[in-house]
């Protein structure tokens, strides 16, 4: 499978966590040998600030690998990731990691900071980033314009 | 108890992660009410990249409470958190954080990055630091020291 085809279970993924009211983020991990780990995202439902998509998915390889790292692994992710989830990445040493919408909010891949490429720190995986933006940023967009509405409906 | 004391706590969680063969790391998380929860540096042990010690006692403090937010919480740790850790600090909400050692290879707090007081984030929590950082930091080099001994014997 390609860039696209994992980008769309990412999204996929990413549409049930809408489902579930949370932010629509999605994330699938494929090991070297192409087993594929996924995730979505669901901090509200999991009591847990760090169940981001990624979190997710990285914890899922790694507890079924029995290894903390996923070296050689790809990262595919609807959102750019945030400074926990780009920490994790560098952590687990993840091989390449592909993200579809820019977030100029929490970013830390290009955005805010540039976690993935500081060379400070001792991992620097390749990045591809604007995979099938429109679909990840317009799913995003449509979440939040719905929340909007929602809550000024309930209000009123 | 006051910072001291909680910090004294938290070394003590960092000897236990030492003692499993982990970069020896702890943290309490105590609630507004006074509750504690605590965690100590386990990635290679639980198969789990983002098994840092402050992260693993949030997620404890939010699976009791049943809530992904901490508002209000203090985070005692004896070293100053990583990019993820800072990230999830956000995400929580944590009132305070307050932390013993610098660390210069990967802080996200003071050294490499300034997480925690960037206003384009969406919560700043206030910030001690340095608060016992000698003992923190001794229980670290002396862990690094006796690996890097340990690893020298056995390569020899």
């Amino acid at each position: 499978m390609d860039d696209i085809g994992y980008m769309q279970k990412a999204l996929l993924l990413a549409e049930t966590a809408a489902a579930n009211g949370e932010v629509p983020v999605g994330a699938v991990v494929v090991l070297a040998d192409g087993q594929e780990f996924t995730g979505h995202n669901a901090p509200i439902t999991l009591h847990d600030p760090s169940a981001h998509a990624e979190m997710r998915a990285m914890r899922a390889a790694c507890a079924a690998t029995g290894n903390y790292r996923l070296s050689g692994a790809t990262l595919y992710v609807t959102l750019e990731p945030c400074t926990m989830c780009a920490g994790a990445i560098v952590h687990a040493r993840i091989g390449r990691v592909v993200y579809g919408a820019d977030d100029p909010k929490t970013g830390a891949v290009t955005s805010l900071y540039q976690v993935l490429s500081d060379s400070r720190l001792n991992h620097q995986p390749a990045v591809t980033s604007g995979v099938m933006a429109d679909a990840c940023g317009a799913l995003l967009k449509r979440f939040f314009r719905h929340r909007r509405q929602h809550r000024k409906a309930t209000t009123n």
